[in-house]
């Protein structure tokens, strides 16, 4: 099959890595320059609305994915017109709004932080009624790695946020979670589903720095919750891929925070801990293969290399150590790519990852931050 | 770095997708039309000894590599003067003639049948004085899949076989093996080497179809022996890379048949059944970077998709499978993919293995031919 991609970058490139020994072949339609993905496909470089970049993709290709959810909702449909688009493109509707993606939350019973729209100075008193002090004070669309976020601790500072921000926000309650967790999910063509241990995960910046999977003290509780109600989300999106749903963990229980309609960071892990990857399960699932069990016979680490390339031989000579690079030119905040660890036992997996630490740029993320997804 | 490959199959294709996250690019050196590593990398679509192509690679690559081991002496010369080529062209010389190979294993006290140069008729008494009878004729040069060789049971045969396939024949005594066997054996550019346990291998009409690893009743002596004489192979050659070897177990010792100075089919299993490849290690050693331990964390499989590939949908639907394919097209006798099988334990492994089988073309391989390598 031929496989488009919308997006172009790092998990595109990793998309391709995993299902060129498939048998599939690759198109990416992206605007940017020097994509990651390029050596590994067909490159169509044009904006996401292109009429004939669009028209050339739905020509050529089999199957449309993404890599990206901010694609124009139109986009989307004039290719679903024309060939399978998959996840549906229903799911970026659902993902692109902040808002949109709490209802739709709180209409399936899936616990959130309370929340409320924002828009105007009178859903001001509103919102805060809703949310308490302090709450954070998000853009509904665009917003990433912690971008287009604020924390407003008064009322006086929430009314300024509104300015800077506004209109089109989300206030929500600021949750004092003990730590940040997600679940990959993958569902098939065919309504199966199968699901990855969940990860535990560390910011800094706003920005992922480490994934530990499986995510310590992981009861079958935990992971049944988070699996019910990744579940019900993708049966009422008739959903096919991989859906990876940011979590707190306030108390015992699960909050959901937010979602992404494709393959994840916090999945990376995957590639080098579990037996088929998230990439592979979700190439299996657009092109409609069975879904293969994630199989996790034991401890792995992720941590993200970014903004400047560590001495690779110093790395790669860590025992347990995989590196993943995206090919991408150096720039401050800009993910370059990241370094998977697995071993034995959790001890050998700490271990290394202490040594990767001490070669990357930054300090380690220590403990979890109160990071607003 | 720019990884120039000579040669642009199957072999190639994996060491880029290994190489790749890596951080490096492809070059490929290819005479054949539609090469499966195409997709992966640039493509010089050319013979081994184009001055243009190899100068064109001279001058765009980091470091040189082969997948093919039948490339011209002289156009490895060419390039070993102009930037590193591994492993090292004289390990092409060692393994492009089956009478310098056997003859440095010899000096190298390695065992194996008893050998004879076979060119004309005056040496057929002396060849058979050493071989007896039967005796496995062979080219010496270019014979691969077990094209090029007879197995001669009366001197009027061995006869015939000088006469079919001479001159540049080796005679060698027909070897009763219990099994085949090969071992993965790997060295840096600094010299340091790892080794991947030793691995079974089953074959009929003289290409393989399936391989078990870790081998069963693999004991650390059977290892032992297995890696002191890679090793002495490689300290000699002063190897960089993959260096394969097949072995015959007779009466508990293992005799040498022969090798590739190259990823090797019996080690496709690495790329799921442990926790670095023999194409990442590859990678690694000949550009310079410190090799990984191969970490086995338990049984696999690899069998050959060989001639017509099976019903994707339904070998991806068996659990612990992994399927590779070479984008290649069908024709008889043809690899056009394998797959790899892992599992908690070896009758999980088999039991997906037997599934496997019965969705391939021909009948499965059950105990091991007496094949001549």
């Amino acid at each position: 099959m031929r496989v488009a991609v919308l997006g172009g970058g790092q998990l595109g490139r990793m998309l391709a890595l995993e299902g060129i020994p498939l048998g599939h072949r690759f198109t990416f339609l992206e605007p940017g320059p020097d994509p990651p993905a390029e050596a590994l496909g067909t490159l169509v470089a044009a904006a996401y609305d292109d009429a004939d970049a669009l028209a050339r993709i739905a020509g050529g290709a089999d199957v449309v994915t993404y890599e990206f959810e901010n694609v124009p909702a139109a986009s989307a449909a004039y290719l679903a017109e024309r060939l399978p688009v998959l996840p549906p493109p229903r799911a970026l509707g659902a993902t692109q709004d902040r808002l949109a993606e709490k209802r739709m939350f709180a209409h399936l019973g899936i616990p959130t932080a309370p929340f409320h729209r924002l828009d105007t100075a009178a859903d001001l008193d509103p919102a805060l009624a809703v949310t308490a002090l302090p709450a954070v004070i998000k853009t509904r669309r665009f917003g990433y790695d912690g971008k287009g976020q604020i924390v407003a601790r008064s009322p006086e500072s929430a009314a300024a946020a509104l300015d800077a921000l506004g209109p089109g926000l989300i206030a929500e309650r600021f949750i004092r979670f003990e730590r940040e967790l997600s679940i990959i999910a993958v569902r098939g063509r065919d309504g199966n589903r199968v699901f990855y241990p969940l990860t535990e995960n560390h910011h800094r910046g706003g920005i992922l720095r480490a994934s530990y999977a499986p995510a310590r003290r992981l009861t079958p509780a935990l992971q049944s919750a988070a699996e019910t109600l990744a579940g019900s989300i993708m049966d009422e999106l008739d959903y096919a891929g991989v859906l990876a749903i940011e979590l707190f963990e306030e108390d015992g229980r699960l909050l959901a925070n937010e979602m992404a309609p494709r393959v994840h960071n916090s999945g990376h892990w995957t590639l080098d801990g579990a037996h088929t990857s998230q990439f592979e399960n979700h190439i299996r699932a657009v092109t409609g293969l069975p879904l293969a069990t994630p199989r996790v016979p034991g401890p792995a680490a992720m941590l993200n290399i970014i903004g400047e390339l560590p001495d690779a031989a110093a790395v790669a000579a860590i025992p347990g150590v995989h590196l993943h690079l995206y090919d991408k030119a150096a720039r401050p905040g800009r993910k370059l790519g990241h370094v998977n660890i697995t071993g034995p036992d959790q001890a050998a997996v700490r271990a290394s990852a202490e040594r990767v630490w001490a070669l990357l740029p930054g300090e380690p993320p220590g403990l979890p931050e109160s990071r607003r997804g």
